[in-house]
């Protein structure tokens, strides 16, 4: 039966008859980790109590012992949640700081809590399942970014702004449309955190140091007790193995250059040269030197924090990069990025969904203070690039002209309209049969309107209203099912 | 009818009338890709005639288009086989290659191709197929290489190593089990690529430029004659999603992650302060200068591929961050970088295949010519660094003794043998009472054995020999089933 | 004397009597390095010519072996820029090929050239004296921007456009001023290379394998005639050292940061709702598909390469992390990171040179089809946000408001305005004496202009156009004193 | 005269007049720096001071202002110091804390100080100041791991380890030889950092918030007064540089690469299967459950936070990448990263120093506890590995034989002698002379012996002991320099 408990009291002198010295106070702060995985006490203490229940039935601790224990973390718990919990850095971690407790508070039964498993084991069992959580959260904020997004959408499905390739105008889109392109992305996301959830929900408990425990322990069960889908099924990988970290923070790092993609276009479309939408002033910053000034910090910020993540995606990666079998003290840097890429994704997404689709009002319980669009303002510039320039040609085209020659048309009917300083519609009709003389008045109804643009492209896929709205019914019904 | 034919044969000279200069040669270089993304070619013309197919389905093209488009791609196709395809600069990239030398060959039909679709869509779908087809490859490969390390395993269940924690003698393992460690990690590389082939699997095709197409395409046909499962909803998004790029190089770096790993300890084992493997004499070099030298070249430069496979990670995601839709030039950036990633991966995994489990002699059919276990050395380091002590610990533990008490005793115990210079079993039964008066003769055999050792971790996942067994065959099924 | 000559004919045999087998041939291509390391060949013979001349000097060859080998180089130099030169994968990489072909031609002086040097000291002297080479290159390509930047500024000191902040209108600034901060960057580029350079030229040749030589060397000459700086002082670290490649591409990965935001800022200028400016269409493309385009596909690609130059540096890094002393065969994979490192730098920079600042015209000599600057776009951005706000605010200052309260308001002045959709100076003066009845008619004048605000910046740094014209005399003043 | 004080009392409630609301909770918490930015304090303090000694200078505010800062600040001071200062999140940063406080303190001369500076300059220059302080920090102990290292190597000259090339047994070299080679390294890393240093140490202050100021700062003074080297010459590119962060973050990925080699080498060596050194207890841990552990955690913690400072140079380039100008919000995220970049960089040298070096006893003066050497050990592995075949072939030359003729000769005896299990010194002479006929019994002394190998090799830069002793003194005197 393992008794930590007596060494975790002389954690401050030396470890055993092996060693001459204690650590030192600078090695001690060096290398403990309890102030930043205290976090994971609640996983901690789950994993425990299902080792316990495991150990209590097979028969390798007694039925008052698990009772013990699951009194003795009770206790933990209200500790905690109270605050009155003292954490204590010579206990290094989370771990041995709940065990040294529970020893206290129940005595041996609490030494024998750490029967068949260790350290090793027990610290990748408690990231796996404070990460499942978490992700199961995430998840819910990625719906809940995707709900807004399919809010503002649903309103503006024929509200037009230039389509841009190459920042330049190319073609005229739904607003709607637009928003769309961005719950296909996070959806993907979601997605992937679904598979990503797969493979961190298996279990290493019962692989103890390195090479399985002596003791006839049920691993199958405490899976089960804890939800897991799986056993990691050798010793040595289940220890050494933090795929499952690297595999979530490249997940994550896609969340956040989709997040950086929406955050540079609201940032664009909030400038003046834009004026496409505001965000309501909660999210913005003035300035202490000019007066004039509302900025849109929040997708600034956020745009920046993509640096933040992709980087711990790339610290993780270099730390696991050419280590050995088996457990090394490298990984214990797996812990501080891992959080901060957590709490970096849910802060982010959480003020994205009220930035985009406003908060609830409580009295109305509709939602108020999204993003304002301004219809206008996006028409304008709609109108600006000849952004039906494309269905001019495709209009010559229906009047018999090879697709190159009515491109070369158009090109020259472009540099007309350019040296004029109009838009197309608004070369006279004597003009544009200039160009071609097939052209007839129903082109400026027909192929020069920005709506007849739109309406065109109604294939699966494509900006019509039509498809739009069918993309919106789809995207609802999909959340919907996954919320109910 | 889109006709890019006669604008490919201008490209030398300006795009169109708004043009006043062609593109200088300079520029010309820089942005051309037709150098490198000519390998692109087959999922170029697979793309094209399960488009050209939908076009005549539709009524879009005539049947003799169609037919003349077949005919001209099966010429191009012996063209490019026997190396007499002309690729030139200034068609910039492989799909005006082909499309300009279709329409040399078949004239208007070729023209015609181009209807409904855009480069935009084109590209995108040209790389997911190929993707697609290289995926396969290497999680063929990463079976080959499972297989090879079971057939190593197979043999060697019962040779034991010192299983090492901090690269710190902790307890005793079978090689075999330490290979299947190796197993886990790359079989959990074939799952994460299957997930990654999903979201590869969908067709851009028909979201033309950013917008959608005017042309009544039946998408979900074309993505079915490609044998892809679905369509993607959203032209924009279609257009400039590179995710499955970032993805799939994340899943990379894994499987290079785990490579280094193995490298690292390939290594280490062939170091003359280990000696437990050597590889055979055509994966090493020897030195100009040191007649002794037989140096491990090729884990060692696999180790070194993982940071060039990690580079084009953040290459890509640092790509990606930012970007306003729909597609701008950047994405070019996407090709190099994933072309680079697939053939270092595949590269390594061959040769790591045939490294570990050797080659298939022609005329006994048997493999030849992999790793070879020194055995004694690993015997003889597995019992240098008192790899058994834990298990004195749990006999002692048996015989009434708390854990805590026991630890500190078997820390007395290996001082004394440290200090005589000798292993826990070379001390006299005296010397052992001397710190307990309960051992007893069986200590030898029960405890301090490395089989002892061994035989006692028989849970699942654990190195005991009966586990390890079990673990290969269910391995050896699940490669069988894969392959059937 | 080493004679790696019959050596090298037999490569595609055993090493030596040591090797059971010949390298495989998979294996072969796997290691071989001679595809890309053959760039290297000046450097290779520079280095070598320095190192036999040396050995002659210190009698441990003779003159007629030196001369001999003088005489092989020759040949080989006229052979190699003839393309006459056959490389062989089987000889490995560039040091074998030039050493086996020296051979043939010279015999045994072409052995004795490698006396006293190994291929591990021979190599990083070797990529050392090319990059020495490319930065010298690299920084003449950024005098050439910034010349450029400069040549446009001169033009356009009174041209005012809005400075941003948070991509919002935040003070008018002289469009020479923001295109200084780009010299600035440039010039902080220029500084980094020079400071790198020292390090790199440094001279590891004479560490042989990792030991030193037995041969009685004078390093100290051979430095001098290749005109480095100093002699790598230990021999270990020689061979192993890396920083030079991860340093310069740190510093090139900074130049692409630079080139990033120059770029960014390029393509909103050319947007069709910014309006700023063009470049010559030389550098632009258009669409097959849609007749109006013209897209800055060079600032794009520029943008987008930064992340291939930043994925390089991050796998360097990679490489080198946990590589114990002395040479690793991991090393070989710093080439072509660092090759298509200054390779893109190059490029990218020899393309923005022009682009910004036009070809010479060889008739008239002067530089044309640099970036156009439509002015009164500029303007017109600028007298739309607010941009004098401070500047009413100041104006309230003088006129004894505490800061605070002008802040307030001149906030309800912008409202005002807003409201009414013009520009504070459109506000009539009994408006704005509303707020404040200090303001008088000087108000537009003194601070309601844009000339007034730019005019009022004129300290060291700021974007008064005196300070500006300044700035250009002292950047001009520094670039020719390089120059000279 | 700026007045942010009141803006500051009424941060929780609107900006100004413009804005309809104040900023949420969630968004405060989102944006708020001052929890980790508050240590910024001194270096506020201290650039504070110097703006207001300027502005009194130059009869921009009085004197009596002046000296009312300067008052205020020293309350200040001391209420940090002692730990009374309430830090107030929705003050946002520690620049709006401490004006806040200053102007709570001493009234209008506090609303004075900001005059002619925003928080956008001011920033810039606070982290400016801060880094160049912990750069000096960083310097110093780089010397001190120097110093650490210098003195162990000057105990272990003559002390003889297998020198490795592919970690395989290359040639004998001196332990010290080995030691130094890290002393370069470091000595790189220390003039890397003076680089950067020059570039840390210009004064962005008085670019105020990106177009300069209206007032008459001297800008030349304030740098002085600060100890700058010079004026930022660009106001938006003072706002918006963070190449200085960058680049020395990449400066400190280099020290922890460094780092990570030594430690992998520790690590390695500390391995029962080298045994070469043992570090002192207090640096290790043992186990819970395995009673002989003693594992090398400072060593692998610290390779393993290789990964966190390359994950932050990684993030902070992302940051950058295709930022328009001036300053955008994105920026706030360089703290974070570069202050925890300093604090592994110094926590790891810190400790580093003393792990190798060991600690000062205070009573004899002299360092204890450093890493322990058992020449034995190394000693008989450079035995193992035929580390002397070189210098037999060597032998062999000198009595006339071609040097590839002796390499193979020598293959032969290597393989002789491996077959025996035997090393080269103890074969006959009569089967060394089976080999060449001209081998004497002064192979033994003169070739065969790990001295007579390192002696041999006695030119700049070599492992011979009287190169070594040379390379000990010159880094000794270079130490005493920079120290005195």
């Amino acid at each position: 039966m393992s008794s930590s408990h007596n060494q975790l009291d002389t954690k401050s002198q030396a470890w055993s008859a092996l060693f001459s010295e204690p650590m030192s106070e600078l090695v001690q702060r060096y290398t403990a980790s309890v102030f930043f995985d205290k976090r994971l006490w609640q996983a901690d203490m789950q994993g425990s109590l299902a080792h316990a229940e495991m150990l209590a039935a097979q028969g390798i601790i007694q039925d008052e012992d698990y009772a013990a224990i699951q009194r003795g973390m009770a206790q933990i718990r209200s500790e905690i949640e109270a605050g009155t919990f003292e954490w204590k850095l010579e206990l290094e971690d989370v771990h041995l700081n709940l065990e040294a407790r529970l020893t206290q508070l129940v005595g041996d039964a609490g030494k024998r809590l750490h029967t068949g498993r260790s350290r090793n084991d027990q610290v990748a069992t408690d990231i796996r399942l404070w990460l499942r959580a978490e992700i199961d959260l995430i998840a819910g904020l990625l719906r809940e970014v995707q709900g807004a997004l399919l809010a503002v959408a649903e309103k503006n499905v024929d509200v037009i702004l230039p389509g841009f390739t190459h920042l330049q105008v190319a073609q005229p889109v739904s607003f709607a449309h637009h928003l769309l392109a961005y719950v296909e992305m996070f959806a993907r996301d979601e997605e992937r955190l679904a598979d990503v959830r797969k493979r961190v929900n298996r279990l290493p408990l019962g692989s103890a140091a390195l090479a399985g425990t002596t003791y006839p322990l049920d691993r199958e069960r405490v899976a089960q007790t804890l939800g897991m889908e799986g056993v990691c099924q050798n010793s040595l990988d289940a220890v050494s193995d933090r795929d499952f970290a690297i595999e979530f923070t490249a997940a994550a790092s896609l969340i956040m250059v989709h997040v950086s993609r929406l955050s540079e276009e609201l940032i664009l479309w909030m400038s003046q040269s834009f004026g496409f939408i505001r965000i309501a002033d909660r999210f913005t910053t003035g300035s202490s030197i000019m007066p004039q000034k509302k900025n849109p910090d929040v997708p600034e910020l956020a745009r920046g924090k993509t640096g933040r993540v992709v980087g711990h995606l790339m610290g993780l990666i270099t730390l696991m990069k050419g280590q050995p079998l088996a457990y090394n003290k490298d990984n214990q840097e797996d812990k501080e990025p891992l959080f901060d890429t957590v709490d970096t994704v849910r802060d982010t997404l959480r003020i994205f969904a009220e930035m985009i689709g406003g908060q609830t009002n409580a009295q109305t319980g509709a939602k108020e203070g999204g993003i304002t669009v301004n219809a206008a303002a996006m028409r304008a510039a709609a109108s600006k690039g000849y952004a039906t320039a494309t269905d001019l040609a495709d209009y010559l085209v229906k009047k018999g002209l090879p697709f190159r020659d009515a491109h070369e048309v158009v090109a020259h009917a472009v540099k007309t309209a350019q040296d004029q300083g109009v838009d197309l519609a608004e070369l006279p009709l004597e003009t544009l049969q200039g160009f071609n003389r097939d052209v007839e008045q129903d082109v400026f109804d027909n192929a020069l309107t920005l709506e007849a643009s739109l309406n065109a492209r109604n294939t699966l896929g494509g900006t019509a209203p039509a498809q739009v709205q069918a993309q919106i019914a789809r995207h609802q019904a999909r959340l919907q099912v996954v919320q109910a």
